[in-house]
């Protein structure tokens, strides 16, 4: 199995190895996202699954031995990564999906409910600053206000989504055709990298979900006023980025003490700044600031934007400039089913691994499956918590135990038994 | 004259209306500076003035009524702006030129000396953080060690000076050919708005600068680790914009407290920045700043840039980072011709104005002029100081108050008589 998952890695990355310098970028709806997603769909075919592309370039792999027409048991994840991101996030659950029909069939199981992959197209909001598209598609999240709003986002190269999901052989008006009822799914799981450090801080071995904190994203604009590095005087200023300086740093001070107050975790980055025009000679007359706030308590996440806000206030009136806060996304956090995430403890020790039971500080494309199907998280380790970058890593023998604990988990929930028994 | 001076405006500016939301962009070697250099031939041509291209790009227009084999007084400036700049940076200068020889002709003075109006390529540095390119040629500034760095800038859409100065039709190869001897000229002049509020804050009307203030500047990278935003705890991280923050606001302190150490002007300002990778779900893993550093104490602007790197070495330590500082630019102040300077507070008075003598804070193709011939700098007023900006402006009646200092400038240097006298 380990030499299967490791060829099978390369494959769904569409490399030749996994030391990449620049790491990976496939991005949302672009062609290196499609590429990927054909390598596993070559793959599922390869372990006799049925497979079909949805209406939001999503794609379905069904494996059902016994023809029943029970609704599946899904395993979920996505292939797009980050620009210069890593080969697992994402990848991971896909791979391990996979791992688990393999060996599945390797052990001549035939389950009585069918087993699905779903391979979700665009879960990153890197490249439309909108994350999990697909999966918000199949539960039904994208209609009417929030599609035409979508409508008018575009990447740093000027492409609209409609544009980047055409390009790819979809139809932006069918987009949200790729609704699936609520009778569709069984259970749905996902299993992702930690991004963190917590299950090996705590001494276990894999994780199941209980919460997920979903972001607070603020747009922070500052308006200054540029003018002529050398021949404006310091005290006739009102440069933009001076000003948005303290906005940076109390960010990061104010999660601290937030979080101490709370006693609950609560993070809360300045992850983008655009400066205009941005010129050597060029006072900066504009800064634009993205915020990104996390934490499973939704008071706090409340309560880090408010402070922001009045900060704001005072740096208006020290800097002569002027501040707008734009709400980019506000989403509420997610609890996920206690019934999955118990029976996900249980198979974790099933499969001879130490459980743990933590909340996620990153969103997945899980929180909106929960939204409308009985939905699961499973974390194995990543190397020293990184993700999102370059060397992010998780062993061959974690991605092995994530097989294990999902095929355990199938096992149970989609019945049926080895031919051979 | 205004009437002519307005159309002409225009003219330069190629456009038909002065009020623009965006400002005028033009940037050196692109096809807008190429066509505004265009209007001015031909509005030279008009006044019966022969005109060149050098191997530079830059137009020298020459009017030799008497068939004058002596070296020309030359008016010089420049057509290019920053993005999103204003309409009389650098076409001021161009403009009173055209409108002294206008004069001259209205008055049907038949100068000594050929008077020539040299319009210089690409004084900006906005496009590849070099400026003054045209007229560092004609000092004979561009060659060997410095031809050879200019030619692997690039800038933001990747083009490079060789590709972008080769796409006006020019040869990057004979770039350097456009350097002129030391008896091709006999005096230098440029005037320019004053791009700040000295001559109105001294209740006087127009300047003779005695020195220029030189940039250093330096570009600051800082590097840090990248990482998830949702998943990587506050204590855990290297931030490069959280280290960047202290940078910004200590700039701007520090400069202000070195100005009243030393009792001399000097400014210092964080004027880009570049965060990688710039997405609302990562940790900022590296920031560049640019930082410009102006006094006419050369002093000052070292003890400034020390300061700084000072300052990094605590970031570092503070934040887990590393820092990295390239010295873009480090040139000492220039002293303009005393000779010159005393003339044109001379022509000042002489025109009618009461005359300022000041040092300017911002560099002008003139420094490059002043290292080989005998050179001066005027200045008029521009309203509120503002420049580099869509908002920048400057009156009909001081862009008049231009031409006519200059003309009785020209008349006592190139010599002369008028025709009716």
């Amino acid at each position: 199995m380990k030499e299967w998952l490791y060829q099978h890695l390369l494959q769904l990355n569409t490399t030749e190895t996994m030391n990449q310098l620049e790491g990976f970028t496939r991005l949302g709806y672009s062609q290196d996202e499609v590429k990927a997603m054909q390598a596993f769909q070559n793959i599922a075919k390869s372990l006799n699954m049925t497979t079909e592309r949805d209406e939001a370039g999503n794609i379905h792999a069904v494996w059902n031995p016994a023809g029943s027409d029970k609704s599946p048991l899904a395993f979920v994840s996505h292939l797009d990564t980050v620009t210069n991101g890593g080969g697992y996030d994402g990848l991971a659950g896909i791979l391990c999906g996979l791992g688990v029909i393999k060996r599945l069939q390797d052990e001549k199981f035939k389950p009585v409910r069918p087993i699905s992959i779903i391979c979700f197209a665009s879960e990153e909001s890197d490249r439309f600053g909108v994350s999990t598209l697909g999966s918000k598609a199949v539960a039904g999240k994208i209609k009417n206000d929030l599609k035409e709003s979508l409508a008018s986002l575009i990447d740093k190269n000027g492409v609209s989504i409609r544009e980047a999901v055409e390009s790819t052989g979809l139809s932006w008006d069918h987009f949200d055709q790729a609704e699936k009822s609520k009778t569709s799914y069984h259970r749905v799981i996902e299993l992702h990298i930690e991004q963190g450090t917590q299950i090996e801080v705590a001494g276990k071995e894999a994780a199941a979900v209980q919460a997920i904190a979903c972001p607070v994203r603020l747009i922070v604009t500052i308006d200054g006023k540029s003018g002529h590095t050398g021949t404006t005087p310091m005290h006739n200023r009102q440069d933009a980025l001076l000003a948005a300086a303290p906005i940076i740093s109390f960010t990061s001070a104010k999660a601290i003490e937030l979080a101490d107050e709370a006693g609950v975790p609560l993070v809360a980055t300045v992850s983008s700044i655009d400066c205009s025009p941005n010129a050597i000679t060029v006072i900066p007359g504009r800064i634009e600031l993205g915020i990104d706030i996390r934490s499973v308590d939704d008071t706090s996440k409340e309560k880090m934007a408010h402070a922001i806000r009045d900060e704001l206030i005072s740096v208006e009136q020290e800097f002569g400039v002027t501040t707008k806060v734009q709400e980019l996304v506000n989403n509420p956090s997610v609890l996920l089913d206690t019934d999955v995430h118990q029976s996900l403890l249980e198979s974790i020790e099933e499969a001879g691994y130490l459980s743990y039971s933590m909340n996620s500080g990153a969103g997945h494309d899980i929180m909106n499956m929960a939204s409308k199907w009985p939905s699961g998280l499973i974390f194995i380790p990543c190397r020293d918590g990184v993700s999102h970058h370059p060397s992010e890593h998780a062993s061959i023998e974690d991605l092995e135990k994530g097989v294990t604990i999902m095929t355990h988990y199938a096992k149970k929930e989609a019945g049926g038994s080895s031919l051979e028994d």
